[in-house]
């Protein structure tokens, strides 16, 4: 049975708090005098608290919080689903988008930390809009970030969990203490970072609002920029590779971050998912590099590399960043960026897609079965990070894996439907369901998603919200099992 | 350690007997009046039998067999690039393909039962040329037929056997006597079923000639066609259906005739992956057809529903045939054929892909995992049939998934090296690895492989060796435990 009351009381908790950050909009908006989008927000904000307000009042309980794991998958799926309903009001209050369609889009795109646009002239927009649109990222990075790293691992999804959790079950209020603290470790790593890159694109010449809303983009890995050009606006190879560097930090495994704070350098050395990240990174620039330079895309080595570092970063990170047009490159150098789309970030990072875990897990199951299949009386285990993964969380990720790759066929054959060619809806669905944001064809990097079909703008909403919150949370609350008592 | 003795006997027995098959274009040749092309098979005929007669006269061994899965793996691989090699002679002496590489792809697309061709003017071939050509499909599906049915089960690889084993062991002596039984009746069915089909193509007006070779591309599920046009070329509504109805047939588990023959309906209408498959090729046939009809493709549902019929059946089954550019019709309809390719025939049919059982057993995975979450106390089993699968063979279906999907990006990012655009290098892998023929883009049904680098040419060789031989059987070879003592 879910406990609805609760339930409806913690959402609209989260909601209040998702809406108080519309103040920071609100100020952008004095500071430019944007005094339409002023009260645009501030009407938003008022009619928000007031509402959440009351339900949340009405809906106190009696004292203790029973929640169980089904509580658990609803109360994230829809807090993704209400926050970015009342975060897109705003867009069609100040006529910014004035389609809620279009707006909810661009909304869940900004929580899910996605980064697909359906913004045709983005620079003309008002500022408290873009400052708002960057947010979203932000906000959307942070709750992923406690979500990926702190609870998702106790019910078992979203890889391994890095800081071992010693919980006995899966009621949520014995663990609440525990994720509370993780939580706040988590979020000033996360503040941390940010302050780091925006100072540092500040010293580089970067304006505070560009500063603030590139480093959103990048720490979140969400891939809003306020500029048409996205980061490709700014030509200096300090800026880029700054934001090259943040995203690749922000698709690290936060969990190491605390390691790292606890000088543990042997763990994290030690780390598969940390050195096949790294190891990843490093081979797809490379290759994409030598690929630019040969095809003469960019004069020099150097050059090269800068460009392709900062997209590799980018797609594999699941930011969606853009320096140059990538849809344009030789086909390999796009073929490599294809790849990396079906990897993702690390477990416990900001990132969407597959993640680099998984990814290794299912490597070493199929090494195994080889080896299996040679001596069939031979019993082989699985290792990471030095010791045995059980199989069940094997299980799991295979699952997800599978689950993964029927959505994404299962989108494209829709995007297909609604007119669109074979490579962009593939694309389309990568993007959206791996969190991304540019693809490839009719949703490529000088592109946008305006033109898709109502219908589809609405199913990709809810695909980026699929793939953010790791498929699993979103897919079991479509199962009648979920809804037996 | 491998049996290279006996390994190579048995591997110059079964390049005897693949030569003597050369008897049949001889006679076709002659038929024709073809000599040269005569005496090209003479040539080869005769210096494979004193050679490999030799071989296998020297490596003659102490009575017993001694074969261990080890050699089964090598011998089969090895069978698959001798038969190849030696059957590309031919194109090769007639001047039909002067170049060795583009001989032995297209040797090995029809040993493979792939159909991809390289071929740019077919109809101007030698007719026992294109005999041949077709032949070398209708042996790899006997062999595959054997190999998917009686022998891979054995080792673990190739989904469920139907037809029970009892056999204790790896040891493939013990077996040879039940394997031979069952390779007769298989062989009975194979032979049954391309009489069938050659006699209704002729009942149609269909001369032998054309008759006989669709025949061997249908019942290996292969693709090759003697005409330019493939199937296209005949516009006869009865002769497309009767292709497509025995394209369905040779995409069935073989094991399901020798059930049918036993009278056994019930264990037939209990059969998963027997229902899967029927609903995926209606499905998929019906979604088609109204998008064709809906987009005024072709006019009258009846003849979409053909055209739409004819081409799921040649996708799902991974023949190949195309009555109709179907790179040309709208996006749904080219969606739809994209996401069959990652389906495939029944497990222990000619068809290749990644199999009917291997998805629903995935998705039962997936599916149960979701309830696994929900109650991670609960325990749950996967049914097929009606009885629980074991946990090893989950495992090597997964591995087996992810195995597919990490070569298909592999492939595709080679292929985009040598130049070509990023939907048809993955479409090239995808139709290659699949053992389809025709895919999307630069190889689309009314093109063919012929523009491809050599060095991608021998990749797609191997390519589409190691999908006929279900991955794991070629890619064991590889690793450093396949060659430890």
């Amino acid at each position: 049975m879910i406990n609805w009351r609760t339930l409806i009381h913690v959402l609209s908790f989260v909601v209040i708090i998702v809406a108080l950050f519309m103040l920071v909009p609100m100020l952008v908006a004095y500071l430019y005098g944007e005094w339409g989008c002023f009260w645009d927000f501030g009407i938003t904000l008022t009619g928000t608290m007031v509402i959440s307000g009351l339900i949340f009042l009405f809906t106190r309980g009696q004292g203790e919080f029973r929640f169980t794991t089904r509580d658990g998958f609803l109360l994230v799926s829809l807090s993704w689903i209400v926050v970015s309903a009342v975060g897109a009001l705003p867009f069609v209050f100040s006529g910014s988008i004035p389609s809620y369609t279009e707006a909810y889009f661009e909304t869940m795109s900004g929580f899910s930390t996605t980064g697909a646009s359906i913004l045709t002239a983005i620079e003309s927009q008002p500022y408290s809009i873009l400052f708002w649109r960057s947010l979203t990222h932000w906000l959307g990075g942070m709750g992923i970030v406690v979500l990926a790293v702190a609870v998702l691992p106790l019910i078992g999804i979203g890889g391994m969990p890095l800081i071992q959790a010693e919980f006995p079950g899966p009621r949520v209020d014995k663990i609440v203490p525990k994720v509370r603290e993780t939580a706040k470790i988590l979020w000033m790593i996360y503040l941390g970072l940010t302050i780091l890159e925006t100072g540092l694109l500040l010293l580089g010449g970067m304006n505070l609002f560009d500063s603030l809303t590139h480093t959103f983009g990048t720490m979140a890995t969400g891939g809003f920029s306020p500029r048409n050009a996205s980061v490709g606006a700014y030509s200096s190879p300090y800026l880029q590779n700054v934001i090259t560097l943040f995203m690749v930090l922000a698709g690290l495994n936060f969990g190491l971050y605390y390691i790292l704070l606890q000088r543990d350098f042997k763990s994290l050395w030690k780390n598969s998912e940390f050195k096949a990240y790294l190891g990843i990174f490093l081979a797809a620039s490379l290759l994409i590099a030598f690929n630019l330079q040969n095809q003469g895309v960019f004069s020099g080595f150097g050059k090269s590399l800068r460009y392709s570092g900062f997209q590799v970063a980018s797609i594999l990170t699941t930011t969606g960043y853009a320096t140059d047009n990538f849809d344009a490159w030789p086909f390999f150098s796009r073929a490599v960026l294809f790849t990396l789309m079906f990897i993702g970030g690390c477990s416990g990072s900001t990132g969407g897609g597959i993640k680099v875990i998984r990814i290794i897990s299912i490597f070493k199951l199929a090494f195994n079965e080889m080896k299996h299949l040679l001596n069939p009386r031979g019993v082989y285990v699985i290792r990471m990070n030095g010791s045995p993964m059980k199989k069940d969380m094997i299980y799991t990720i295979v699952g997800f894996f599978f689950l993964y790759i029927f959505l994404l066929l299962i989108i494209t054959l829709a995007v297909a439907f609604s007119g669109v060619d074979l490579l962009s809806s593939l694309s389309t669905a990568l993007v959206t369901l791996g969190n991304i944001g540019p693809g490839f064809g009719a949703v490529g990097p000088s592109l946008n998603f305006h033109f898709l079909h109502p219908a589809i703008k609405w199913l990709l909403s809810l695909a980026m919200m699929i793939g953010r919150l790791e498929v699993y949370t979103v897919l079991v609350i479509l199962t009648p099992t979920f809804w037996k008592k």
